[in-house]
């Protein structure tokens, strides 16, 4: 196994013995049914490596990578209730095998469960700056959810307001995971504040390079086009916007395969893709930048490896 | 102002500071919704009274107590939205005003907000002790509201999972609150668990209590007979199907006035109602008698007395 794949491991056993719960077995059936269909587990693998960048033990940030799993898990569950998605990493989604009360219940025991496995974190000072992050973070979540289903009713949202809502409900929990391992590897505040500062820009060059992935991803687990089809407000169609607000409104949030290629090609025409690549291999520079002055090692070169592999993935 | 009621003015100033997030609008209006509706605020009390008993200064119960009351909060919101309630606290429920996709996510607000706020109890021993029983607590909520839920699927409960149903849905609340303030209050171990052992009982006594007022009680904010008008399991449905199914089948769950009254003279020809009162009593009593031996004061004779008026009480 190499290195990512052992934390991976680790993560994966760490969730399997936290969530031991089974009574209710409705309710614990619900619990599970994501966070056993895998992911990648970006999360706690960033924290890991954030730690042992620090000078920590990785292993130590466990029960932390667990509890952000959990509560990215948490708000999918959530957000596919919202957003009426019926699918998710290949099964069908929670609200969708055990109906809405079960998923809300679901998603809150989640939320509780994850607090729970971070409060196993031994030191108490470090616990309690980490249970306080964690709480602030998803409140952040929340906020940046509620701007999501918010543009939903704009036709236009500004690139500010935009950057400012992916920055909430994706980034900042990049930004907690640098952050957290750091904080757990008792590295000094100035090395703290570097990772906090290489995960919130590696979490915005995630999100936007995932915006791309939308029309020139591969086998991304959802049909090319999707946010066209749904009409979701992404960097490509505020720049789309911009540039030819009518043409942009023809071919955007139209259901055939044809329309979707039109959509498609419109933003190739107007740079629109170039745009939005570019725009995330900047924050993925700032990613890379962020942390050049702590000390050298495996882990650093492993965590620039992964803000270039940010906006090359093709899923 | 009398005794409880400064409490309650210092928890309401403390719920109007800790909650001083305004955007987005949306969002927070629908947070603030049903905190800012008033409430007893009996649980921080308790947790206030409970900490003072143990010799420590109630104001510091302060952010504890505000996050226990956000967490029932939460947990009102999410449960008025899978029981398709419209009314809570004389106001239109969240998910009424808000729609339901923002009273989920206000609640998951809310909910996180509970665990920022625990963060500020000063002594990181203490902050993580209360913080890892907070989650635990909730988690155990969750459980006890599915265990509800899949009550009314069933024709019958029976007596002790229901008492084990309302123990993890409503006592471990009060259980938690009066443990916890003992604990911020810096108790010895052993009257820790005199207060919880105090708060659970009065937890149960309290929801059992509840259930009588449904048939018995003058102005509780609700129809008399609503639970019977839903067809809840309750205590009184648990004796009346014991003693007499077929009856009780033939007035539960009914619409009329007519039958409610039915269904309540039912009740009070078996003794279902003396059997609940008496429960309830039992309970209050076992409270009172988990902390005779922790040292008398003032704050120890009103813990006695919130146990007699649960009791006691017409709404």
């Amino acid at each position: 196994m190499d290195y990512l794949e052992e934390i991976r491991d680790a993560i994966d056993k760490g969730i399997e013995n936290y969530l031991y719960e089974i009574e209710p077995k409705n309710l614990y059936n619900a619990v599970k049914h994501l966070p056993s269909a895998g992911g990648k587990r970006l999360r706690p693998i960033i924290a890991f490596i954030a730690c042992e960048a620090a000078g920590g033990d990785g292993m130590n940030t466990i029960p932390f990578g667990v509890a952000l799993e959990l509560i990215h898990t948490f708000t999918l569950i959530h957000d596919d209730i919202m957003d009426k998605d019926e699918e998710r990493r290949g099964k069908p989604t929670v609200h969708k095998v055990f109906g809405e009360n079960t998923a809300i219940l679901a998603g809150d025991a989640l939320f509780a469960k994850s607090f729970e496995i971070a409060s196993y974190i031994e030191n108490d000072k470090i616990a309690k700056r980490i249970l306080r992050n964690l709480a602030i973070m998803a409140k952040e979540i929340c906020e940046g959810q509620d701007m999501d289903m918010s543009f939903e009713k704009e036709e236009y949202v500004d690139e500010k307001k935009f950057l400012k809502m992916i920055e909430k409900k994706t980034a900042k929990m990049f930004e907690h995971a640098a952050m957290g391992g750091a904080i757990i590897g008792r590295a000094k505040e100035r090395d703290i504040e570097a990772l906090r500062n290489y995960g919130l820009n590696l979490g915005m060059a995630f999100q936007i390079w995932d915006d791309c992935l939308d029309v020139i991803g591969k086998d991304i687990g959802k049909p090319v086009g999707s946010d066209i089809r749904r009409g979701k407000k992404t960097i490509l169609y505020i720049y789309g916007y911009n540039k030819d607000r009518e043409k942009l409104l023809k071919n955007y949030g139209k259901e055939s395969n044809e329309e979707i290629k039109k959509a498609i090609s419109f933003f190739e025409e107007i740079g629109a893709i170039d745009y939005a690549k570019n725009m995330a291999f900047e924050y993925a520079e700032k990613a890379k930048k962020a942390i050049e002055k702590i000390k050298d090692s495996e882990e650093k070169k492993k965590l620039i490896e992964i803000a270039e592999f940010a906006v090359k993935r093709e899923k």
